[in-house]
């Protein structure tokens, strides 16, 4: 399919980066790739740099080295766009939270209890404290392939405060429930000064290059429908109409991971331009109930990359069959994981690039 | 609703015990209920049993101990159906491999790693070792009250194999995936094993008093598609088959975990009669996508029903108010956990038992 009137379409169209297009609405071909953490330790290269910094943190926020590897996977393998590296917890410790990221052991925080917890942050020092993540955006925009998208993200609130609340991962978001159970209003003012956070931090990734956003909601599938709706899709609704009342040309997209059944009314509620599909989402459903109405973006299962072979090749021909006449990115459902062998990476892109067969 | 011809639908119905007028696919009022994990932590008297006990498996294989412990619910609360008590991981056990449950830790197993490991479990003493749990619901089917109904399970093929290749929990499931993906045939012959195990072992529950069986799928969410298809969908359906060949009148369940956009096709392919609903499941798409075809069954979060008060009320008003026109049974979304006040428990059966208002 060709652009029908590409002088109409603004600044940005006419730089027609593939991603853009297809957030736009346009079923592009080859559909335009990129990965969840495809910046990771899957890479040598990647290993080779974290191994100079002392905390992941600290990776997060030296300019110099979080834009190298931001950049590590587009000059290895020329994904169609590149991602910001960074944390979704740089917002909860921008916020004034400690945040320990220990090895093999996930993140670390001193979980917030109460409205007493809450009182003590603040959103003075947001941009200060978040000034280097600014600035890798900044280097990234300046370094990118004409034809390359930056995408800025953060974390969706629900899946922030759960992170706050329970002090790291958690297997059934007891703490972060029985607050939100139990004191939905004082569980609101969390929800409440992250969605300003967040669209603040979002609004400043725009101003620094950002072409595309992200809000990543991986805990959003533990939410039964009514909490779903108060705590995942209006906090993410509220933050795509702040960008886009400021940033009217900039898309926004959501990945509400395990939403299943929720999936179209939250494509449908939320204003955003694209979405992502976790992994068992059936790529003939998104076709049906999403694609009219929104870009999707999925939907590989990451264990089949690190498989690869015929697997891979025949799961990667469903998704394209079903999804690459519409409004396309072609993704993983979840990020690399560690072990993924990078050959099979570049094999994957050669097989999105060639189409189905 | 009335049963419009009991003398036509055979000795089981002339019990008129609620939880099989539903699963018969009647709208039962009020609707049958009954709690995952009924039996366990939350209660006093359990606790008290438990300390009397070795290791977790030893309650497990102890059918006095077994069988008060699946009694003390009904006793306490007057629940439609008692739930076995036992553990999915029994039937890898009676297979042949180790199973230990540590404190606070889960089970540990030592993981299977391929076909040579396949080659060492055996169906031989299969039901030599399950037979302390067949007493178990000899037991209790011969002292329940008259209108509750007993329920047998397992878990399903894909889930107990998780257990067994991954050794225990897991995050990300990498290693079965990885045997799946890479071996498929390989893995084939796994989850057939754990097909002929399961209907082996459900059947011998039926024979021994259990009216309904469900099948267990907690980690069928993490499958895409085509996986689903193969290992959640189409091993439960070989069982359904096999059990309805022998017992034409028994239901089966299925609770096939975070399957969200997969769980009509689930319902429709497998031959099941009733459908557990996971927290994320919205009750009005249950209504208009699965109950024309199936009993559903579920789904409070099991956290609402920690918080009790208000919102427990409402969530259960909003359950009632989509599901309870048609066959209906109440039930959590996922198991009861460990901190629920037994208070909440009662609370929680007055209301569906009074129905939506």
């Amino acid at each position: 399919m060709t652009d029908p009137d590409p002088d109409a379409r603004g600044a940005r169209a006419i730089v027609r980066k593939p991603l853009l297009r297809a957030l736009d609405g346009e079923a592009v071909s080859p559909p335009p790739l990129w990965l969840m953490r495809q910046a990771g330790r899957y890479l040598p290269e990647y290993r080779a740099l974290r191994a100079e910094v002392g905390s992941f943190l600290d990776l997060c926020y030296a300019p110099d080295k979080a834009a190298e590897v931001t950049l590590q996977p587009i000059r290895r393998f020329g994904m169609d766009a590149a991602i910001l590296f960074s944390d979704i917890l740089v917002v909860p410790h921008a916020l004034g939270q400690d945040v320990a990221f220990r090895e093999g052991e996930g993140p670390v925080l001193p979980p917030l209890a109460a409205a007493d917890d809450l009182a003590r942050l603040s959103l003075e020092r947001l941009h200060e404290r978040l000034s280097p993540v600014y600035e890798t955006v900044e280097r990234v925009a300046g370094a990118l392939p004409a034809e390359t998208t930056l995408i800025g993200f953060a974390g969706a609130p629900w899946t922030v405060a759960t992170y706050m609340v329970e002090g790291g991962s958690s297997r059934d978001f007891a703490a972060t429930k029985a607050w939100a159970y139990d004191d939905p209003a004082g569980f609101d003012a969390l929800i409440a000064l992250l969605i300003e956070a967040t669209a603040a931090y979002l609004d400043r990734q725009v101003r620094a290059g950002a072409e595309v956003v992200q809000l990543f909601d991986t805990w959003a599938g533990v939410l039964p429908p009514d909490a779903f709706r108060r705590w995942a899709i209006a906090p993410v609704q509220a933050i795509v109409a702040r960008l886009k009342t400021d940033h009217p040309g900039v898309p926004v997209s959501g990945f509400p991971r395990g939403a299943g059944l929720m999936y179209p009314e939250y494509a449908a509620a939320t204003g955003i331009d694209g979405i992502g599909l976790d992994t068992a989402v059936p790529p003939e459903q998104a076709a049906a109930l999403l694609q009219p109405h929104v870009t999707v973006q999925g939907n590989l299962d990451p264990l089949k990359l690190v498989a690869g072979g015929a697997g891979m090749a025949a799961a990667v021909a469903d998704i394209l069959g079903a999804l690459s006449s519409g409004p396309f990115i072609f993704n993983l459902g979840h990020g690399i994981v560690p072990q993924t062998p990078p050959e099979h990476v570049a094999t994957l892109i050669d097989l999105v690039r060639e189409g189905p067969r």
